[in-house]
């Protein structure tokens, strides 16, 4: 049997392989052809070792390297723009224009040149220079990293080419990307460009490194390693939590994006002021991508009475009139089937879908469930129904809404509507509060379904949302600090301290916090 | 029996206790009259709730009142100076003068004053504003947070006076201290003025609490709490990755500092230039405070040879001829001479000491072993041998010494002392990238004992020095980030952004990164 081959110490070779599996077109539910391997713990160490070595070099490699790689391997992306999108439209479904080539993958080449200027500065290091005590700190690369891609954009987080993989890269770490099983083909073509790039840019081989698939044991030894760095980690939170218990014993920091229902809260004031206006704001989201977004909108709150019931009916008569789209893969709509079916079953009704379709699709789902029931079930009622579904929590009263709030598990994001002319400011007021301690992104009279890619974005958020309630996936410079350790300089001779860090500025841009102060300058020698 | 009352909920009150404690006179032997209670999880409960509440009305406190609480609290301890000093000294048997009253209480008033003017002046947050997305990010409270304080510093790192309780509350968090059941009555002392300085500046009443005792499985549990927002611990690995392990699966972030050697290579250029120098500043870094530093020199590498016979031999004369001190407790002096057993046990020879002596002392003890033998157990020869022992690996040349640093733990600090010539320069290029990775602070030419409160100080590392490689317990504004969550606002209305975030700096001294732009202006309108 003839696999694709692997990517392992700046070479493509055969795979020592434990068995292989095949992708699978979700439109037409053909299987495609190419048969890719299972990689044995055989290789798993080998990357981890060519890693070792990789990480030692680019520790001290030229911040100019770097991002040059990166700004190369963004060239070489778009110049095979065609055949990526292709690839990746049979192995997702999803639409090759917008979406595909219109925006993930500028957006995808875009996050590769904000990291390579990211690099170039140096400013997200927070270099700190007590002048006096000649003690200088600033974050410095942890070592290999470890990217889990998720199946939901096949570019833009892609384990060798996604924000886990720019933030590492760029913060001075090699990669080892465990390719996404439902996309290998589109992970292999941005791993021959990521190699290429490599080559041209003399960065160590196996700065970038890409595997397919191994068994559940190997992924968790993997991350407990002690030849790994760091993990990044998107997907379900079922396996983000088996991963994060193993790199929690092994003392390995984990940055791990696992679920999240992304409340949104629409104050009575705000529905009668423009009740239409979020229908069609709300549906948009709920149904982009066919609600296959970290950031979807899978539980709403509304306060019980006319205006929320005329919500409800412009919804469903908006789900019911959107032709539903076929779903990452098999696996999604079967999850998805599996999801609606708890909710239904703790007590949420449906107000329309919840039927599987032909040819991996799901009818648009709407779902709705009284304050009481969701208090009566919390946990259940807050199953995430990754798709093309959604909850409605029907509130009796301010203090219902209350307790709705403070039962909610950690998330991504969280929203609030509410009127212009004041009338929901108490309310507002009472709710804010309890809503923005559990969320990473905090809306107002927007929906949470664009993550820009800007310095104060938070694509992050308390347990179980991600790992940790201080990081942030997306936005850059924040998102490379993940992947990095704190290094204090003691009175290190001068001529021995990273160029970072030594009295002159590197560039004249770096930022540094010399005795309290934010500054571009030299410190006075 | 009547124990001494606990502080929950901003009263003295009687615990609801399962069992009690004395504290015992380490220089004397005696037990101490005051009794303490072992509370039961009803008064864990107590304080969770109670914090709980407070951490709510402190999320938007103004950075004034926060502030004003840790300088009255900073001065009220001063006021009591003469007490604390007694107290803590017959619980310790630290010296009074210079230690506590002359270096441990100033730097504990200081870290407090310190983090005052940082929750001043706001810059600790990382304000970020992207004003053409209009969105904006900060570092904000994430809840009540538990401190475990360590036995070695009654007042520095004590749990409701230390730098983990500076700053927690100075990033807006509840504190729930759990004493050292070593030295209960300070810790009363310290809970008393905490308390007083709330009431004088109004904040919420169980913004700090005290209990002195938990049983374990509380203890696990405690951590692992929804209410808790996270957990500073200073202690032992033992008890560290028990917590660790229960904080982990809750998904809570746990900081803890858990072990160091603080391993120092001491190249032969510079034993040969300053031997007899180096051999008083290692001896008296040992030493100090009967080696119970978190950064005592515990491991440290020569090149086998005449000159490192010399060195052992110079060490060897200036531990025989100082008098070994009181160790803080009987359990530390049966942990040394366990841990020095073990060293022994694994190939380590004594060149003096090894016994226990009488009143709680040890004899000072200086062990060495040879590289190969090192290599042949690295584990068990990186026993931490808590006080007044330390161990010397005899390398043989640089090969084997950069397998030795190789084979080294995580440690808070290392360090490298180079001849002035020149001469150690091939060595240091070769041993210092492998040290430098594994350390958190690394030095040159001085020994690790002094940890200056800097915003450039770095008293953390990697596993298992510490559960995360990217965060410090000293050096202000840094500590106090690892008590925030990151939150975003998208799209909210002006008025509705916390002051640190509206277009207008709200105190003109704030540094915010404006579009990229590190800035102590407004926002143009």
């Amino acid at each position: 049997m003839s696999y694709q081959p692997v990517l392992i110490a700046g070479e493509w070779r055969a795979a020592k392989a434990g068995g292989s599996f095949r992708a699978e077109n979700p439109a037409t539910g053909e299987t495609l052809p190419a048969e890719f391997p299972i990689s044995t713990w055989a290789d798993c160490a080998d990357v981890l070792n060519a890693a070792t070595e990789a990480a030692a070099i680019l520790r001290t490699a030229p911040s100019e390297q770097i991002a040059k790689f990166l700004m190369r391997f963004a060239e070489r992306i778009e110049a095979r723009k065609a055949e990526l999108v292709e690839t990746a439209h049979a192995e997702t479904a999803l639409p090759k224009s917008p979406r595909l080539a219109d925006v993930e993958l500028p957006r995808t080449t875009g996050q590769l040149r904000q990291a390579a200027a990211a690099a170039l500065e140096g400013s997200w290091a927070l270099p700190a220079i007590d002048t006096k005590l000649n003690i200088r700190s600033m974050l410095a690369p942890l070592g290999p990293v470890l990217v889990f891609g998720p199946n939901n954009f096949p570019f833009a987080y892609n384990g060798i080419a996604g924000g886990d993989f720019a933030a590492a890269i760029a913060a001075g770490n090699p990669v080892i990307a465990k390719a996404h099983p439902c996309h290998p083909n589109t992970t292999r073509l941005l791993a021959e460009e990521a190699l290429a790039a490599v080559r041209e840019t003399n960065l160590p081989p196996a700065t970038v490194q890409m595997i397919y698939h191994v068994a559940p044991e190997d992924g968790l030894k993997l991350v407990a390693d002690a030849r790994l760095g760091a993990v990044g980690f998107t997907g379900s939170r079922a396996a983000g939590l088996k991963l994060k218990a193993a790199a929690d014993a092994a003392g390995k920091p984990a940055y791990l994006e696992m679920s999240s229902l992304n409340p949104v809260v629409i104050l009575p004031g705000a529905l009668a002021e423009r009740g239409a206006k979020i229908v069609e704001e709300f549906t948009g989201s709920c149904l982009m991508a066919s609600g296959q977004f970290c950031t979807s909108p899978g539980l709403t709150i509304l306060f019980a009475g006319d205006e929320a019931e005329q919500f409800i009916a412009g919804v469903k008569a908006k789900m019911e009139s959107t032709l539903p789209a076929t779903l990452l893969s098999s696996g999604v709509a079967r999850n998805l089937a599996a999801s609606v079916k708890i909710l239904q079953a703790a007590g949420a009704e449906l107000v329309t879908g919840g039927s599987p379709l032909a040819g991996n699709r799901f009818a648009n789902t709407f779902l709705r469930v009284r304050g009481e029931t969701f208090l009566a079930a919390p946990e259940k009622l807050q199953t995430e129904a990754f798709g093309n579904a959604t909850l409605v929590v029907l509130v009796r009263d301010a203090a219902e809404a209350a307790t709705v709030l403070t039962h909610l598990e950690g998330n991504l994001t969280g929203g609030i509507y509410s009127d212009t002319r004041g009338a929901d400011d108490a309310l507002y007021a009472q709710l804010a509060p309890l809503l923005r301690s559990r969320v990473g992104r905090f809306l107002n009279d927007k929906m949470p379904t664009g993550v820009a890619v800007t310095a104060a974005m938070n694509h992050g958020g308390p347990f179980p949302a991600t790992g940790h309630p201080g990081f942030t996936a997306v936005g850059i410079p924040a998102s490379l600090r993940r992947f990095a350790m704190l290094q204090c300089f003691d009175n290190v001779r001068p001529h021995r301290l990273p160029a970072a860090l030594q009295n002159q500025n590197p560039n004249g841009k770096m930022w540094r916090l010399i005795d309290g102060n934010w500054s571009q300058g030299d410190v006075a020698a």
